[in-house]
C-alpha cells in the first residue's frame, strides 16, 4: 500500500475525489475503467439520490438535486478505457451566512485541525472535510457496484443499530422502505422514536451500519498490507462519522477460545462465517461482513462549549437543518467503499493471474448462503 | 491513497517486506530515510527482541535468535538517504515435518485461501501468511519510533483485555514487566489464570491491544482517505490477528448522543478526548487512543473439522508450541504500525508547509497530560 | 518510480489529466498544492493562450477561447491545501464530420492502436490521443511555474530548429514575438519559409524544442528511477509529438573523448556544462538545458496509403485547418512538463531535508550565468 | 505516472533496488511476480555476467564473481507470488583506499552532487551513484525477459557506434561474440582501435546503443504520461552514463517532412517503421527501436580540474582500473530497462482486458520481420 494522495483511493480501478461543500463543484474522477462497457449515468444518479439529504424527515430536510455530470471517459454510450470525470455542481455555492460562525469551532468537526493545519479554511459548511465530499464516493462505488453485480457479486447495506437499539432480523426487503435503512420491522418503531427524542431535544443519535458483499469466489484480497481487511477498515474509517470498524465477529471474537472462534471447514467451504469471509485477508467465498461504529451527528441544536480562532472560550449552537441520524446517509456511502474495494481486489486479481478469477469458487453456494440465516 | 503493492506500506516513509517463515531470510527495505542520522541497530534488536518467540511461558516456548543485518544505506553509523534493507536469516529453514499437513487446511489459517488464490503455497508455517512477517514491521517501526521519539512523541500499547477480562488501571512500569502485557496488576492475575486453562485444554484465547501516541502536534493526518482513522485501521487490520479496530470511544460512540459524545473545546485544547485523538481525521493534540481485537491463536492443540487439498473432510490437531495467547506478542506489532503512520504523516506534512510541524502545535500539554488521568 | 495511471504525474505534487478532444471538458486535478498561496488564475489563462491554436498564420487557424474555469480547492483567491480542479469546456462538441474517416487509420496517428487496444475509440479529432489533452498540462505547470519563479527559478523554452535549420543565437526578446517561437533572428525568414513552403504543399516539418531550467540550488533530483535526466526524459516524451529527448550535449557527447565531454568543476561550479545541469541525475545548479526532437504534424493534405478498420487498403487526405508545424506550440507544453518535474522535486527535497532547499546553493550565480553564453 | 521512490520502478511488476558499490550487498526485491512459475536462477546468472566487469580486455580487469542469491518467494523452484528479493553480497566491502579521494569531487560523477544533497555521502567507489547499482536492474530484467521469451517477445541490444564509428549491418551472431558488443564485423576493427587508443592515452570514449524489441502485439502501453515512448525513455536516461534517447528515426524526424516521415500502414502492418514501433505511445505491432546516448567513461587517468570538499581547487587523477568505454557493459542494462517497461505494460494489459493481449496481434509478422533488413 502506497499513501499517495489523501484524495485517491484504489490500485487497478482508482478514484480521485475533489471539492467542496460550497465551491462550484464536487466530483471524482474514475482511472481504470474498462473500456466498451455500457456507461449508465442513471444508474449511478439512483445511488446519489440514496445518499442525498431530504428523502426523509428522520435526516435533514435540506433539498439539493445533485445531478451528475458526465466531462470525459464515455463516447456514445461506452467506456472508452479513459479517465472518467464525474461532476456534481453545486447550487447553493453562495453562502452567506458562514461568517457568523467562521471564527468558531465546532465541537466534532475539523474546524480547528484544518485551521491550524493548513493556516487557512473554507469556512462555508466545512469545505472539503465535509460529508458532500462523499457524494463522489458514492459516484464512483455505483460504478464498482455495477460491474461487481455482472460479476454476480452484491454490495448491500443496512443499519444494525440505531441509537444502540439493535435489530436482529435481516429483512432487506425492508431496508430501503425505511427511513433509518433498518432491516427489522420489530425494532425500527423503537429506534424511530429515539431518533426523533433526540431531534426533539436539539440533539443526535449514532449507529452501527453493516455491509454484507456476497458473491465472492475465493482468493480476492492480498497479503500483508493488502489484506481485504486492512483494505476495508481503511475504506471505513475514511468516512467521517466512523469511529470503528470490524470483520465478522470482530471485537467478539476477541472474548472467545480459539476452538470457539474457528471456523472449521468443510466440502461446501467453512461451516460457520464468524472470521467474515476472510481469512489471511483474502476472501473465502463466504460473505464478507463488515460493521462500522457511526457516531452521532456533530451537529447539534444543543449549546456547546468551544473556542474562537483566537483561542478565547465560547457557546456554541448549531443552526439549520441537520441530520439527527446521519447512519441512514451512511449505508450508501459504506456501500460505495466496500465496493470500491472489492472491485479493485478483482482487477487486481486479473493482473495476478490472467483467467483465474473465473475459476476461483467452487464452492456449494446454496451452503454459504445458508450462513447467513443467523445474524452474526 | 494508492494500494501500490500489498507489501508495501507508506508515503513519504515507505517500506517493503519479503520473505517467508521457512525461506532464506525475512526482511524489510525502508525507503525515505532522512540521511545524516545515527543508525542503532541495536535499538531495533531491541524491538524485535520484544516481539520474538519465548520470551516467556505464556507465548511460545520457540526460541529463535532473530538476529537483524543491515544491508544498506548506513555507512559509518550514519544513515546515507538511500534505502536501508534490513534481514534476518531463518535458522530453521529446513523444515521436514510440514509434510504431514501440507495437504490439510488448517482453521483459522490463510492456507486454503492462498492455495485457491496462487494455486500453489508455502505450507512451511504458513510461508508468507506467516506472523513472521510482522517482524519485518517491528523492525522497521523501531526506526519510526526513534524518529518519532526525538520529535517528543511516543508510541507505546499494552493489553487492555485478555480473555474478556479487562483491566481498568495504566501503569506502564507494569506493562512490560508481565507476560502479557497488561497494564492493571490487579487484573493480571485472573488474566493470566484464564491463559494457562486455555492452554492446559489445548485451547487458546483473544485479547483487546491499546496502542496510545503521545506528545503529537495539531495537524497530522490527512483529509478524505488520508485520515489518521483510516490509515491506523489499515495499519492495526493488516495484521494478522486482528478483526477489528476503533479510535477512542469507538464503537461506544454509535450508542450516544451526539451532546455526550462530542468532545467540548477549551483554551488548553479538547476538554476530554472520547474522538481518541483526532477531528476530522487529523491529530487534535490529544492522545490518539486506538483499540485492536486480537483474535485467539488460531492453531490449536484441540482437534477440528477441516478438508484436504480434494476438498475431502478430515481431522486436524495443531502439534508443536504455539501461543495460547497472540496479543503479548500483538503489542509491540501495533506499537510499530502505528508508529509507521505517525512518521509517515510527520513527513508528509513537512513537504505541505515547510517548517509547520513545528509551530502546529500550542496546546497546554499539562491539560492534555490529564485527559489521560481516566480511562476512556 | 511506480507507474500508478497514464493520466497521473508527479509525486509530493502531482496532477491527474482527464477529457477528449471533442467530449464534455478537457481538465486536470492538482493535488499536493500548498495551502494559502494566492491562486491566479489569469496566470494559468495566460499559459494557456501561448498554447491554444489560432495564434498566427504559421499554425492552425481554428479559434478556440480555451477558458479555464476552477472547480475547486481555492477559497476568496488562495489555496485551501485540496484538490484543485480545473476545467475547459469544449466549445465544439458536436463533431458532424467525423464519421467520414471514423473508419480510417491517420498515419502517424493513435487511431490504429487505440482501436485495437480498446476495442473501439473515440473518432473525434482522436480524443484521448488528442494533442489538446495537453492543454491540461500547460494549466497545470502554469501553477508549477509560478511556484518555481517565487523560488528563483524560472523555466523557458524555445525552438532551437525549424524543419532541420538551427539557429545560433539565444534572443529571449525575441522568443515570444514570432510565430515559430525561435530565438535567433536572423534564421528566422528562412525557418518560416521552409513551413510556409510545406504548409503550401499540403505538407509539414518538424524541430528541435530546447528547454533552459535556470535559477536552480545544488542537490534536486534522486538516484536511481528518480534521475532529473529519466524524469525530464518521460516528462519530455510523453508528449504525442516528441521522439527524442536529451540532456545538456546529449547525443553528441556520445562521440566524445571523456576528457573533452567531462565538465571540469570549480569554486563557482562547473567550469562548462555540458552535461546539461546535473550529475548523477541530480542538479549542479548550472543550468538544466533539454531538447526535444518534434516530429513533422502527421495531419496532412497530401494523400497517404492507410487501411480501414477491416483491413482494407485505402489512401487518406487529412482536410481542415492543421499546424504546418507544430512545434511552436510544443513551446509551452514542454515548458509546463519541465516545471512539472522540478516544482515536484523541490516538495520532494523538502520532506527529505526540511530547510534544505534554502542553503544548497551555494555558487557563484554570475559565474553560472556566464555558461550561457554560447550554445551547447 | 506516480514518482513513489526514486528506488522504484514499475507498476504491475515492480522492482524496489537497494545497495551501495562496496556496502554489505546489492539486491532488488521484484514485486508483482505471478505464482507457480519456474524460477531459473541460472539464467538470472547468465545476464548479470553479462554486465559483470572483468569479461575482456576492453573493459575494467576488475574481477567480481557477483553470485546472486535468492532470499524470497521461491519454494521447490517455482515463484510463490510473492515479493523475491535478490541478493549480491559484495566481496570487496573493506574499500581501505578511499580515504585519499573522500574530500575530492570526481567530474562526471554525483560525488558534489549528493554531497550537497544529503549532507554527507559514502565515498566508496561511488556508493549509491555508483554503476554497481544496476546489476539489481539486470537481475530484474532478466526475469522480465525469461516471461516476455515465454510470450515470444525478444529484447536484444548491440552498440550502433562506438567513439563516434558507427556500424551499419546488424549481425546478431557477432553481437556477444566481440568485447564492444557492435553488430558490424567491418567496423569493429576501427572501434576497438579507437577505445584502445583513449585507454592508451588514459582516456575514455562513448557509444551509441540500441536495442530491438520484438514480437510485440499490437496495444501495449497507454496513452498521455503511460506512453512506451515516455516509459522507455525513463527507463534509459536512468542509467547513469545515458544524456539522450531516441525512437525510431529520434531527432532525424525533426528534420523531415511529414509526407516523408509517416509511416503509411497496409494490410500487414506499417509500410515501414519510422516511429520506432509505437503510434500515440501505444505498440504498432513493428519492432520498437530505442537508441541510448551513451556518454564517455567519468573516470579518467589523465588530470582534470576540480574542488575539494571545502571549495578548494585541487587536480584529480582517477587511478585504478576503470571501463575505457562502458557502452559495452551498458547493453544488457539497457535491454533489462527495456525489458521491464514491456513486461510492465503486458500486465497492466491483462488487468485492462483480460484475454485482450492474446488476441491483440493480427499482423503478418513475416511483413513486419522484413521491415528490420535495413538500419533506420
Amino acid at each position: 500500500m502506497l499513501f499517495d494522495s489523501p484524495s485517491t483511493f484504489g490500485r487497478a480501478f482508482r478514484i480521485l475525489t475533489f471539492g467542496e461543500s460550497h465551491g462550484a463543484a464536487v466530483g471524482v474522477v474514475m482511472d481504470g475503467v474498462k473500456p466498451g462497457l455500457p456507461f449508465d449515468v442513471e444508474a449511478i444518479q439512483r445511488e446519489l439520490d440514496r445518499r442525498r439529504p431530504g428523502q426523509s424527515d428522520l435526516v435533514t430536510p435540506r433539498s439539493e438535486a445533485d445531478r451528475v455530470q458526465v466531462l470525459s471517459g464515455v463516447f456514445e454510450g461506452l467506456t472508452t478505457g479513459h479517465p472518467i470525470a464525474l461532476a456534481v455542481f453545486n447550487e447553493n455555492q453562495k453562502s452567506s451566512d458562514y461568517r457568523a460562525i467562521a471564527d468558531l469551532f465546532r465541537p466534532g468537526h475539523a474546524d480547528l485541525t484544518y485551521d491550524r493545519k493548513y493556516g487557512l479554511r473554507d469556512p462555508r459548511g466545512g469545505g472539503r472535510s465535509s460529508g458532500r465530499e462523499t457524494l463522489a464516493r458514492v459516484a464512483a462505488g455505483a460504478w464498482a457496484k455495477q460491474q461487481l453485480a455482472a460479476l454476480g457479486v452484491t454490495v448491500r447495506g443496512f443499519n444494525r443499530e440505531i441509537a444502540g437499539i439493535a435489530g436482529t432480523a435481516v429483512d432487506w426487503a425492508f431496508v430501503e422502505s425505511n427511513p433509518l435503512r433498518v432491516a427489522d420491522g420489530e425494532a425500527f418503531a423503537s429506534q424511530r422514536a429515539a431518533v426523533e427524542a433526540a431531534r426533539a431535544e436539539g440533539d443526535s443519535v449514532g449507529g452501527v451500519c453493516e455491509v454484507w458483499i456476497e458473491g465472492l469466489p475465493v482468493g480476492l484480497g492480498d497479503p500483508a498490507f493488502g489484506k481485504l481487511d486492512g483494505l476495508l477498515a481503511l475504506a471505513c474509517m475514511s468516512i467521517g462519522a466512523v469511529k470503528g470498524v470490524e470483520l465478522g465477529a470482530g471485537f467478539e471474537s476477541a472474548r472467545r477460545r480459539g476452538s470457539e472462534n474457528n471456523d472449521p471447514l468443510g466440502p461446501a467451504g467453512p461451516l460457520k462465517n464468524d472470521a467474515g469471509g476472510t481469512l489471511g485477508g483474502i476472501s473465502t467465498g463466504a460473505p464478507v461482513v463488515v460493521r462500522l461504529a457511526v457516531k452521532p451527528t456533530s451537529s447539534i441544536a444543543k449549546a456547546q462549549k468551544t473556542i474562537d480562532r483566537a483561542g478565547q472560550p465560547a457557546d456554541i449552537s448549531t443552526k439549520g437543518r441537520h441530520d439527527p441520524c446521519i447512519a441512514p446517509r451512511i449505508v450508501p456511502v459504506a456501500e460505495a467503499m466496500c465496493a470500491l474495494v472489492i472491485y479493485d481486489a478483482w482487477l487486481t486479481q486479473q493482473s495476478l493471474r490472467e483467467g483465474s478469477v473465473a475459476t476461483l469458487g467452487e464452492w456449494d453456494w446454496t451452503a454459504v448462503d445458508a450462513l447467513l440465516a443467523r445474524p452474526l
